[in-house]
């Protein structure tokens, strides 16, 4: 059973319930998932895997970090794309441990101000077309390691997602969605600055509906 | 000094540009590009490079195959896409020595009237959104490759691609030009009978215009 915004990209719907999932849909903006996932979980006796505030989801997504430094050697900066901070706070926990030297930037909305103040801040659903970073709050356990870890925390605007989209498909061939390439973005706007170093960029998730996907190709 | 079609998709012909070439534009429809070409070479005292008929170019393409088997053994059937023949009669070279057994089936236009007649036919300009395979006839040297070593050529309707591009963005998140996806439309088609047996499919291409791949997406 899989709790899932009713306004994901309906592609991202329809592959989930192709793969054989009981989907229950919920209104980002009005409803608490995690609240609804809970009660659905002791209501039908079966245990809740979170998307992200998780030892194990969080060491899961961290092993695209660590593949990636065993594959090219240490980097001095990796940026990384974030909603809840599960791939982000894995990743960076891998850097730390193989390439210590290494800057890990993070690029996602709801962290900043959390990262900012120093403590978990709930903001307003953010507006993006990065669907997968519209998370309200850093988890619990997600977030310690993000401020230990974590060297800035920077924004793109869907603009520069866009452009990044559209470098991904003209020039890679790879499908991207814009959640996934929000670190990419963050680094091709040189929104912070990589010059002279060895740089990795977590590219994260092709989940984007066809007819979108065109249009903001096309736009 | 490239020479390509004036109807090349603008992207194809900005990329080629941006990695330094200088482009000769010609009509398809109305210039013989390999006299065009024959003659730039003879008056700036160039060699010429001919897009497929080419032993090192049909060998070249054919590591595709190569790699493929090497890769995950042998095959009862290798689909490869095809235009002027020269990754067809590469790929057909490697699967006859690396997996004997292994049928080759060509999916393209203008080899299938050669293949079956048995000499090399030159047709109109096929009128097709697989650009690359706007070929007229099947080269010297790699139609009797064909001949001997390819089973069977089939085509594909234009929705077909479409459908097959729409696979492979929305399931793989790869972006495939309309003739790199010919041989994988064949294999969803099902216009030859693949059943029980292990297939193969060359994917080869991903130069589309990205307004036009837009299109294609959203239709």
């Amino acid at each position: 059973v899989i709790v899932m915004p009713q306004d994901a990209p309906p592609s991202k719907i329809a592959a989930t319930r192709s793969y054989g999932a009981e989907l229950v849909l919920y209104d980002r903006y009005t409803e608490d998932r995690e609240a609804l996932a809970q009660r659905l979980a002791r209501e039908r006796g079966m245990t809740l895997i979170p998307p992200y505030d998780h030892p194990h989801v969080m060491a899961g997504q961290g092993t695209a970090a660590l593949e990636l430094i065993e594959e090219v050697g240490p980097l001095d900066a990796l940026l990384v794309c974030t909603g809840g901070g599960g791939l982000l706070s894995g990743c960076a926990t891998a850097a730390h441990h193989m390439a210590p030297a290494c800057r890990v930037i993070a690029a996602g909305n709801d962290v900043k101000l959390s990262f900012a103040r120093g403590e978990i801040v709930h903001i307003d659903v953010p507006q993006t077309i990065a669907d997968g970073a519209q998370t309200q709050h850093p988890g619990k356990l997600t977030f310690p390691v993000i401020q230990s870890l974590v060297a800035e925390i920077v924004t793109v605007s869907d603009d520069a997602l866009v452009r990044a989209l559209r470098f991904f498909a003209a020039r890679m061939k790879l499908v991207v969605e814009p959640t996934g390439a929000l670190a990419a973005a963050a680094a091709f706007e040189r929104v912070t600055d990589l010059r002279g170093g060895r740089v990795g960029v977590i590219v994260s998730g092709g989940n984007v509906d066809l007819a979108r996907y065109a249009a903001l190709l096309a736009d």
